[in-house]
């Protein structure tokens, strides 16, 4: 037995290194490291050797049984990175993912700094970031665990404290499974009767309408659904790149995938003065400018909106799927927040059930992919990462290259697909399980839309922010006034405005919201996006800091 | 409530067809999917329209209230599909994946028809195509499934059928996630005393050389970590395209990774005549080869190695690492079946241990990413999708641009997550389950180790059958000698030599195995891959039909 330990001390590069990585960005990521390790919780000079381009260092070695003194090593052998900036994935380096961006990160800077004691105007940060229904407090659907825990651990299917329709799930899913092992592999597509569930249960959404299982991938969540069709319809090189229609504000996941596929963003833009709504004639004018640079192939729609809430209408969703058709564009869906709708005037319209209800020329032809999710509704099991998509008029030959594709990864998370079965087929009404989970989902549902309405009328009171109704999804995505004497104070800390003010925000309040700039928003427009899911009390109190904060962010700008 | 099913009559194309799939290969898929169907287990004609490039077709509309007649509606509007095999991803549709391929759904087919009553010379296909111990009959390893419950389901923390131990466990995993739940999203590196726990086990595993838990990345198994660094790695075009150094025979995940990546496969071939030893001056050959025709960046080692099983010895890796220090090569270290080793002389080293035991300037240098998974070993527990990375020395920039590219996928599957920390950090000597986790560890091993000296014996007793010692992990790569006449009979059928042998194999036993094309082999040879997982009793008469259905062939083809 021996022991190692490394101990660098690093000296800063002077400004003339001529490194290839280029110092100054060195110094700035040493920085972001710093704050990273200050987030996952570890001194710095517990770390392995990290050597900069050209900085001198010394390694210490040291001996735990102190038998032999510290050797120092002048480590004049310290070599150019493989892998940097320089040499890296290009398209990967244009990936921006500003959910979990800088501000999330300073977010935890600011927890470590609250935990060791430094005094704050606050207590605690807030991460209203990212809807993470759970982490805010939100407790899981009862009935879900007992069948995800029954699985996992079969001995319980024998224990009296488990309700009967719960282990009557539990036993027909293991026997889908091999060897009655969530262990083992799936196919790759999904336990086959989970993928009769989905289908069953899309059947019982859109009141009849046939659903294959056939058609039906369990993902791991939609992220994985979205990005895996994406990777296939993506080619063409220069002109001929794939170019794929997003709405602006997005959710960026869209744009990531996009930039590592190397793919062409074409933005459309949701009308902000009606309620977010989408406009077909923006869907046409954006396709129509792109054509003469990349080849348009894709249309993604997120309904209910995220990061802007809004639910589409019936009309509207014809009218896109008409455009679709029309334009011979592949559709892709995002309906994960189909279970949160809340303004009354609205519902929740699949594309599958309104494409079928346009007749054979649309349901026989357009390509449609739509995805659900185990993470958000009312069930908010992010962490499992489960989903599916339903993927419709699929050429054969490609469902086979999608399988192939799918199998390389083996297959979703198996309990994943568990708790994406119990949001298809959760209990109905005779079954012992049913009032308790329906008084589960219900109080769930109606607290958000309390809460919805409440972040609507509360960011409406401020002088300087504008906040559409919150129909659906789970955040709010108000629009803030930023004086120019901010703007040009966030220029000074090269930022941009909406990062600057949500900076400052998380700064003086500990609230963390993302900048508009993440998700897309009109020039010379400014937004945040912060969830509804703080409990209502805190969300109260979240809502009347924001105030205090905005107008006094207005005073000091004036 | 409206009801609506489409039936599609499709007529085989012409050979004049000129349509833009091309119809031959649209007959062929239609084949294809014709066994996909039957796999997935739903009658064709209840399938949702399927429309071929220039075929005619027939949309019957059903009304399940037979209220109103079939109407007939002569489909004249079908249109061309906008993802085809000719518009879709090139690199996508350039991945193969043999362990889940053509023979893993001819193998689907067969049980179909089994289950259907039609006779066979078997009554039961042997799935022996994939490392899938659950699917086997092993059994999960008690401890882990407990703390997984129990992590699911908080309830059981009240139980009194849980042991101390596994609550323990799982009170600290529950308090490292967001609202005490398995629900939430953890951090995309992982949840942060899960990284401790890797940490601890690989200094542990490597008697003492320091691991840190900031350079742990927690993956949705270990084939999305090695997809991720790849995906960081590769760039550059034409003769400056990113090379990756992979062994053959290889497991095809890193093939079909280099695929979607446009990358350059760099072959190195394993010595069969030295139990599939690793040589240094291959490597050097496969570089300097290399050279010509891109920038050899990467070099992927698999150790125990899938499907060869060697065991590499501490010389030959420090040999590799030397290579890499010396030729600037990103090492990529597959360690999933470092708990696999079966040889009495053979032991697991891990790169990382010798990499410190080279010296500063290698660990101080050498970029080094290294896998681990809950998939092998002892416990199987591929479902679950749970794995972790260590990377050393990566640049602190790199670093930055990981974790952004992670948070994309927002996190790993929190319960994997919680599978891989019981892998890591099992009962200890003590603890109230450690008795009973020993021998449940212990038998799965002890099981394996004379299943790999049975598989190897057996074989060996074939003429015209040469299997190398398996040392380690848990396949059989015999090579099978093919007659010339064999060679013919599968050049007539459009086959691989092997792929004939293993249709072969499994049309007259029911045994499923992968050809060795599907990992690469040098030109000329015939192997296949076959896992040692069933039961012994049932492995025994798998290679007894084997043997017979060889030495048949022999005589048939002689």
């Amino acid at each position: 037995m021996h022991r190692f330990a490394v101990l660098a001390k690093q000296t800063v590069a002077s400004p003339s290194c001529k490194g290839p990585g280029g110092c100054r960005n060195e110094r700035r990521d040493m920085a972001l490291q710093c704050v990273a390790s200050l987030v996952e919780g570890k001194p710095q000079q517990q770390r392995s050797p990290r050597l900069t381009c050209s900085g001198r260092k010394e390694l210490v070695r040291w001996n735990s049984a102190a038998k032999a003194p510290a050797v120092k090593i002048n480590e004049k052998t310290s070599r150019e990175k493989i892998l940097t900036l320089e040499s890296m994935n290009p398209q990967v380096k244009a990936v921006e993912y500003a959910v979990r961006g800088p501000i999330v990160l300073k977010a935890g800077e600011i927890e470590k700094e609250l935990r060791k004691g430094i005094k704050k105007p606050f207590t605690e940060v807030i991460k209203a970031n990212i809807g993470d229904a759970h982490a805010m407090g939100q407790q899981p659907i009862t009935f879900l665990r007992q069948v995800v825990a029954l699985c996992t651990y079969p001995d319980l299917l024998d224990s009296p404290s488990f309700p009967e329709d719960s282990k009557k799930r539990a036993r027909r899913i293991l026997q889908g499974c091999g060897g009655n092992s969530l262990g083992s592999y799936s196919a790759s597509q999904g336990v086959n009767c989970i993928r009769e569930d989905v289908a069953a249960y899309i059947e019982r959404r859109d009141e009849g309408i046939p659903a294959d299982p056939d058609n039906i991938y369990l993902t791991t969540g939609a992220s994985d659904g979205i990005a895996t069709i994406l990777k296939i319809l993506v080619s063409g090189e220069g002109q001929s790149r794939t170019g794929v229609m997003i709405p602006i504000p997005q959710y960026p996941l869209y744009s990531a995938a996009i930039s590592e596929l190397d793919a062409i963003q074409m933005n459309y833009y949701l009308d902000e003065e009606n309620c977010w709504a989408l406009d077909v004639n923006e869907l046409r004018r954006s396709l129509n400018e792109a054509k003469a640079y990349c080849n348009p192939k894709v249309l993604c729609i997120i309904n209910p909106g995220n990061p802007t809430g809004q639910v589409q209408s019936r009309k509207c969703i014809e009218d896109v799927i008409h455009f679709a058709w029309e334009e011979q564009l592949f559709l892709l869906a995002d309906e994960v927040y189909q279970d949160n709708v809340y303004a009354e005037e609205c519902q929740f319209h699949s594309f599958k059930k309104v494409l079928y209800e346009m007749g054979p020329e649309y349901y026989s032809n357009v390509e449609l992919a739509s995805f659900h999710s185990t993470s958000k509704g009312y069930m908010g099991e992010c962490g499992y990462r489960g989903g599916y998509m339903e993927v419709i008029n699929l050429h054969p030959e490609i469902k086979g290259q999608l399988v192939k594709l799918l199998s390389v990864r083996l297959c979703p998370p198996v309990s994943g697909q568990v708790a994406m079965d119990i949001v298809v087929n959760p209990p109905v009404p005779g079954e012992e399980s049913y009032a308790q989970f329906i008084k589960e989902k219900e109080s769930v549902l109606n607290n958000l839309a309390q809460k919805a309405k409440l972040t609507e009328d509360m960011f409406n009171k401020v002088p300087g922010i504008h906040c559409n109704p919150l129909q659906g999804a789970m955040y709010a995505f108000p629009r803030i006034f930023i004086p120019s004497k901010a703007i040009e104070a966030a220029k000074a800390h090269k930022m941009a405005p909406d990062l600057f003010y949500c900076m400052k925000l998380l700064e003086e309040t500990g609230i963390c919201v993302v900048p508009g700039s993440g998700f897309g928003q009109r020039e010379g427009s400014y937004h945040f996006r912060m969830t509804i899911l703080p409990p209502v009390e805190k969300l109260k109190i979240v809502l009347e800091k924001v105030k205090d904060f905005h107008i006094q962010f207005l005073q000091e700008y004036a």
